[in-house]
């Protein structure tokens, strides 16, 4: 018996680190798809400048075609492939068994769709693809080991090796290890095993080794630090009364983290009742997602009204400068600082126009963006809504305490990056339900001083957004029944 | 139904958040209780010069009588007070009922008990009866809201408000609002219900802010911040091959982890099963706690033994020049770095001789104190001598690569405080089997760059100890039954 015990356990392991080595391969490939689309779209603009109506066709070119290439390789190979996959694998965990969802077809569907559709720079995330490519892969992987050996062959220690996957899923595409495997455990399951909590750590934790070593053997620096470093120096980065501000920003992330559930919802339900339009589409299958992407693509171009998105920085240098630690308004910015917020275009419009503009428009397209019949998450884009509101609150409170807020003798003064990060991780709460989104975002940017504030707007959050709305994964799983 | 649900939520929250600041108000009486003996103690020892008999009973008097006082008053109040109280929460988190052991006596016993053990320099920790105390709040609290309103009757209720309770015991007792909570699941329960997770963060917000605006009347800086703050500054705090080495810190980890609870248990049995000795020491109540605390105390007169053991500073201290960012075997030490090392002897011995006598005196006297008949935690003095093994690792590194590490062009030079902080956890990860010690280890640093190297470590810690060893808690509900 005990060498059986040993050798399963063995085993158990074995396939752990395995399912983490190749999805962080399969993330690490995607990032690279992902980049070139991002440098093609990038170079196309910036080449064919004799003529703005030129311009203009080379800008919205390659992301359409890369969604119409998406849905129509999507629909082609696996349908399942469509959407997100978190509210599926909620379904499966709770032990509904889903047709087809986790073959080999729908991985390679949902593989390159996720590329060309977050290549297209439609704003989509990958949190929740990622979580039903994990599944698949270690389900393929187990059935792969079960052929010749034997384990994961009962229902039980398949759905912990289910929840191992998701939790390598989501630690993969958010870089963070720890906060990943609580985020999964916290969309995914409703009674949860202690005895099974390390398998996703275990799992993540070779994915994470397994990416920094790919990034380290590419050469890309960037990829060995955190996402979105931060790098406040201060110890205590805020002031007690500001405490009440961050409430409030939690306020907020639970108020707009239910309508946005609640607009995705009518939408869908909109598009799907009113018969003659879903029976137009059904015929069509190509003019809803040409209508879509022509339609947020042209928004997004540059020279137009993309000018107050700022399209000409990837998701990751957007966010960095959301967070970044210096204030937007201050006088005196640096070359290097200036040359960042030149991108946001806030030097010739109000700040707070340009900001609110960012985020409304990535609040409502992202909604528009997540119907689209292409592999879709959608936690990134309502991370940059929510660091964008933070951004303005924290600017706000600048312009309000200028020189700080004093107290027992201490002069802090505000950061609006922490504003930021505050307001990025209520909204997400908000929208997802989730507290660990606390320890994602101190995973994401490195630094763990603002846990109190985030902590304070999340629970609120949380507790203003269940009051009213179920979660968006909740609400898809409503949605499909 | 609406507005009843609504009420049972809105008491649910007050309850949750009264719970909070409860135990912040304890804990913290119970610091400053513990930071007023601690400077008795260095009071008595550097005035009673006048020969080193006197200064020796000087030193010994103060620890002694304590221990002898919380013994005493634990006996008489509520002899359920003894020990930790992880444990026995986990039998009672599944179903058991052990008798009189969530009264108000025993809160006052553990919480003057604690404060007096604490107070008098044993090798000690508080989390244990930190997470008795929360529970003993939670339930008298419960029972006093119950009297005339009415929620927590039923026994499912009960156990959600329990398993919150437990959380803020750890939280209050690291600092560590998120860590805390994880812990306080890994330890006390098995299965767990998601619905539950938001409780337990709530009610540790409410402490920690409680505890910081505490901090923040009473002046004293010093708990603003972070419990052991570090400050590397570096994005990438190591290099990849290190990862070998903080493998190899982890494996130690789960080792020695394992080592730390048999010879535990087994001087726990010994100590019962011979005959003689327990009947003496049954008829003697005061002999065995006045042998003990007088054996340790004289091991650590700052004259004598305790030159390797740092006793002139408080645990805080100690930890905090662990961690620090520098090396301590560099040839350029600044004055205050200079000073700080001054209290570890290691400029006239060897600084590994020094630091393995700091480690394994605390690893054996940590082991004796935790059987005194007052009440004890373990994971302070374990996580002591995980940092001392890893500040060790570290400098042995260092004097092995003292320019640093170079991979693909950049150079990463040694951290020894990075070696200590992947000691500590993976230590206390093995003796505790818990995976969430790396988020505790973050929260207390207030850094997150390390969490790589210390997941790394704590993982191979704990699958190590895990195959060897039953974790201290289930060791210690093993010796009981």
């Amino acid at each position: 018996i005990w060498s059986k015990t040993f050798a399963k356990i063995g085993e158990d392991w074995a396939f752990l680190a395995l399912l983490g080595i190749i999805m962080a391969l399969l993330s690490f490939t995607m990032d690279l798809g992902i980049y070139m689309c991002f440098t093609a779209r990038m170079w196309m603009y910036n080449e064919f400048t004799i003529h703005p109506a030129v311009q203009y066709m080379a800008w919205i070119t390659l992301p359409v075609t890369l969604v119409l290439f998406a849905a129509g390789f999507v629909f082609i190979v696996s349908p399942q492939a469509v959407g997100s996959g978190i509210p599926e694998m909620k379904t499966i965990m709770r032990g509904v068994v889903l047709k087809e969802y986790l073959t080999f077809p729908t991985l390679i569907a949902k593989t390159v769709g996720l590329t060309a559709a977050l290549g297209s720079g439609m704003p989509l995330g990958k949190e929740g693809p990622l979580v039903h490519i994990g599944s698949i892969v270690g389900t393929l992987l187990s059935q792969l080991l079960t052929s010749f050996k034997g384990i994961y062959e009962n229902e039980s220690r398949k759905t912990d090796m289910l929840a191992a996957a998701c939790a390598v899923g989501v630690s993969c595409s958010l870089g963070a290890p720890i906060g990943g495997v609580l985020f999964s455990i916290e969309v995914t399951s409703v009674y949860f095993a202690i005895r099974n909590y390390w398998r996703g750590f275990f799992s993540a934790v070779f994915s994470a080794l397994m990416f920094r070593l790919l990034a380290y053997w590419s050469n890309s620096e960037e990829t060995l630090t955190t996402v979105f470093p931060t790098s406040f120096q201060v110890d205590f980065p805020y002031d007690p009364h500001e405490l009440f501000i961050f409430a409030l920003v939690g306020v907020f992330g639970g108020l707009s983290g239910a309508v946005f559930v609640l607009f995705h919802r009518r939408y869908v339900l909109f598009m799907r009742n009113n018969t003659r339009i879903s029976s137009f589409l059904k015929y069509n299958r190509f003019i809803y997602p040409s209508i879509v992407s022509v339609l947020i693509a042209s928004l997004f171009y540059p020279s137009g009204f993309g000018r107050y998105l700022a399209t000409t920085l990837s998701t990751k240098q957007q966010v960095g400068a959301l967070f970044a630690n210096f204030t937007w308004l201050s006088d005196d910015l640096s070359v290097e600082q200036a040359e960042r917020l030149s991108h946001w275009d806030v030097a010739n419009t109000n700040l707070f126009v340009g900001l609110g503009i960012f985020m409304s428009a990535n609040f409502f397209l992202s909604i528009l963006a997540s119907t689209l019949p292409v592999p879709t998450g959608s936690l990134i884009p309502i991370f940059k809504v929510g660091a964008a509101f933070g951004r303005m609150i924290g600017e706000a409170m600048y312009l309000w305490f200028p020189e700080g807020i004093q107290t027992g003798g201490v002069l802090h003064p505000i950061l609006p990056g922490g504003y930021a990060i505050v307001g990025a991780a209520a909204f997400s709460a908000g929208v997802t339900h989730t507290v660990s989104i606390s320890v994602v975002v101190a995973e994401m940017t490195g630094q763990i001083q603002h846990i109190i504030p985030v902590l304070v707007a999340v629970i609120v959050s949380n507790a203003i957004s269940t009051l009213l709305q179920p979660s968006l994964y909740e609400s898809i799983i409503m949605i499909k029944k």
